[in-house]
């Protein structure tokens, strides 16, 4: 029997999920609910569902899940009446930008006994799931040391940074969570620095950085590098690689077309794919249907609130790291 | 307002234009037939559609366009039936094994005056139209050379070559059609040769080959040289590249992931992805968009039933030459 | 005991040799020999030995063996002299332009007893040879086909290609060898064609091609196909590729830098190397060491002059059939 | 006129850098001087030299230039005579383990007026070399971030590593090198930590790591990771990446053969060249024509004795900052 699902938010983000559940044979939409009446309408027209409210969603007992892709601000607040609501939930990360916060959602849905997949959608891109499963098959033997590279094609506006909680918790989120997911241990230390390289104001004027260094050890001595930027002028680059006492893998950028040129000059290819939405296109769909999938009983949910919890964790170690200049112990 | 379209062949590539056609917002599904009850009602419910027969679809005036996904042996008949009662056609190759056949199915459409798309669906691959494209734009400015390696993981069964038509007609349909489209130019001599060397029953029983070796000699000179094979041990091998005065392009190879392996022997990636299905994923998908934009009035005919019939008068060219052990003259 | 060596040719390749030569722990340079004085004395200055001429080279019983690297039209002559002298010989490629004077050489080669190398340098190269030897280990399996792209930066002056024997002879010499080298097998027919693309003079005025697609078919059905070009706008093209039951080996082009460059627009990579003296600066080492542990015992002579002889054979086939338009056949 | 040279040291790197002066057309190999008779005499007589004693060396008035290539702790003590003495240095690193006793070198190689190379043989790798010339052609602008990746084939035995330094000292003093060439800059901070991952007896006997995290922030916010580890499976990994504002630069590993083969399983390429004595090879090389060029007036010396001690302080400052779990601010 399909799930019934309502998505919560008709921005960019919403829009993916609702069509991607739209898609899926095991999914009935029953609704998208936003605070702003158009999009809402013009998203449940597409997809041939209805504008519902937060209210009328949450009340409505046929409904099975809901899927939160409203804004951060928004996140906690929704994420504790749809568990006391009884519903699965689906949930964009952050958890939410206060840590404590975050926690106290994370015991409202441990009380509620739902599922509640946090929304990070790169464990579930084809080239990383790959990777993660072949480190679980002993590819590489015991794991030694992790380097993340991530970039943004450009900076957002200073005044979006502004809001942001900062580039720890707002851009490294993911990277802490690719940490915590490769290496399944947690961090001891965490050291970290950052720079504001590509625009004054983002240090001036929202007080944050678009360049970062961090390390991160483990309890059992793993080390850990993560490095990101803003603003990449050749577009967006997500690397990672892991060495393991048996050898290395790398996860490498997916390119939109395997065209090689060689000219006067040089021999080329494609820069990567564009931006996330194009970069993780399958990765979102490949996320939906594990929720569908947990939700059936035939998947146990791979991404909780719990690890949307401890990636909060990291990054607020890191941005007290940054901005204390000193190394931050968690364990 | 939407295409009425309806789906003959609920095999294998039938399902895959079926169920491309239901996710085009453009399309509305009227139904799917074919010759096996079974095959026809599951896919039709899997799509929310119905199943029709053959000439309930001729018949009804509201289905604007049929998709012929059936076997070969009854391309020839459904697409002069189909023109004959006024509907667009999108028909997988070829056309049919018989030349003449395949020419009196040209002059049909072209009397019935509607769009008759013959599925290369190569031609809408991510990679090798982005390279036309670049070819077009005169990146590589006037085209001297091409070659195109083709092979498929392995051979299908001497049954099914014995009614093949030949591994030029079957298998290199494709690769005359690339070379054609790539050129945009016409063939004054084909030479051809052949041989079975993955499986003696191929030439004994089936009286066919499994690898060719062919070259286009085009009015103006251009070398065109085609390799193909029916098996490579590594999977599904789809390549070419053009040599313009300017460079080279190339079409390489896509795989499932991004994964590179270092290990103690070798530094490793995945194999190409593994058969046409898989490869020409996204291929088919956007065949089928560029089929409804055509049939709405937003693109003009990329391929039409005239390039289903000189890929075929190239396979027949190309079989003689190899029979007959003689170069093969056709402009 | 070093073995003693002169060099006739002090031109390009000459220069090549004799460094080679003078570098090499096993060789003592006897001198080298040009006709014209300049660049015989000028490399004998560089390398600390002698000018000569070809009469007290072969004179010289304390001289063990001749390099000869002077212009084609000398080679025949020089081989047949210094055989007659009871010389071992390394000559560069090819033996003549006429077969039939190749194979008198051949002959005077074998009455006399000693080695003769012919310099089919790209067997030499660390790629090359690498593949070579995995295919003898059997990693592919039995071989079935054979692809092969040899393209030059630049066509040579038309006055050199009305001397040069035409392309087959002159530039598809090596890809021959390469040809009877990867498939140890002999020839059944050739089918060559041919156009003059880079320059209208290239056909009107010296009467040849720069532009060629080769198929060669071997006695047990194996398949080669060989398109070269004078000209690639992106520099030396050096590639081939092997499909075996097994699987398939690519001898990729080696570049002069590891860099990547991600860019605005592309990702890039060096071109290939510039031309052969670069691309095959190691196989030119390579084989010379090869001749000099040939003449030390140990090693088997690698390439003779019977490789010499077969591969002008092949040249001859394929000019012929370009010329007369026809499948010629060999065995 | 030829530079007269000796080479102090007749082990594995001075083997190397006096077989390269042996073929450096400027340079008279005067003669090689070891502690152990039999290494010294083989190589002279391999290179047609003498053994002289390092008192000879320096006392010749007619020797111009002196290779160190003696074991470390010979070095200091080395340079202060032959700069005592009026000879250009070729030192190799690292110029002393004890940073106060290196100062003391600078001072003395200052005095004396004479050239002193220290051997960081990288920044003499064509790939590296290339890449810093692009990135003094303003191809990526403004430099942001830097990434190295530098990993052995595996770990010296535990008894070397007692008497190493370190591994900062010891491993990371190229790429602490290697970061002060490519930013041009000095570090403000330094933070690093380190593990004993692939042999416990590195930690608990030899006191020291074997797998390392650093990163180093400029004066100016420029951010550098670097990563080591002293073994990698799959060999020797050296790679590093520049972030710019305007794109990024990568250096890749070399391969020993482009050779690309395709099986049931993967699609593979060779590992890396074994060891730094295949890597850098042409390093090797290119450090000594470097030198010879610099000692003939014909190029400025681009790396100093000053750039051996820069890169011992930031070794120093990473140690410390690793013992005593904190961040090492420089400037």
């Amino acid at each position: 029997m399909a799930i019934r699902m309502a998505v919560i938010g008709a921005g960019r983000i919403g829009q993916i999920h609702a069509t991607n559940a739209a898609r899926n044979g095991g999914v009935t939409l029953a609704g998208v609910a936003d605070a702003i009446p158009e999009p809402a309408a013009k998203l449940a027209a597409q997809l041939g569902t209805k504008v519902l409210s937060v209210e009328q969603i949450l009340a409505d007992r046929t409904i099975d899940a809901v899927l939160i892709g409203s804004s951060t601000d928004t996140h906690a607040d929704l994420i504790m009446r749809a568990a006391a609501a009884g519903k699965h939930i689906f949930c964009e990360k952050p958890v939410d930008l206060d840590l404590n916060r975050a926690r106290d959602c994370e015991k409202a849905v441990r009380v509620a006994g739902k599922a509640c997949l946090i929304g990070f959608q790169r464990r579930f891109d084809p080239t990383f799931s790959a990777l993660k499963a072949r480190i679980e098959k002993g590819e590489i033997g015991e794991l030694e040391a992790l380097s993340v590279i991530s970039r943004d094609p450009g900076a957002p506006p200073v005044a979006y940074l502004q809001r942001s909680g900062g580039i720890f918790k707002d851009m490294l989120i993911h990277d802490f969570d690719i940490f915590r997911w490769i290496f399944g241990e947690e961090a001891e230390t965490v050291y970290a620095t950052a720079s504001a390289l590509t625009d004054p104001n983002i240090a001036s004027v929202a007080n944050d950085a678009d360049t970062t260094a961090v390390v991160i050890r483990t309890v059992t001595g793993k080390l850990a590098q993560i490095h990101t930027s803003r603003r990449a002028a050749y577009g967006y680059d997500q690397r990672f690689e892991v060495l393991g006492a048996k050898g290395m893998l790398q996860a490498g950028n997916h390119r939109p077309t395997e065209v090689v040129a060689s000219g006067p000059d040089v021999v080329s290819i494609d820069k990567p794919e564009d931006f996330f939405l194009q970069r993780y296109e399958r990765a979102y769909r490949n996320e939906l249907d594990h929720f569908i999938a947990v939700l059936g009983g035939h998947e146990t949910l791979r991404v909780s609130i719990e690890d949307g919890v401890k990636a909060l964790e990291l990054a607020d170690a890191a941005t007290t790291s940054w901005r204390e200049s000193r190394i931050v112990r968690l364990h």
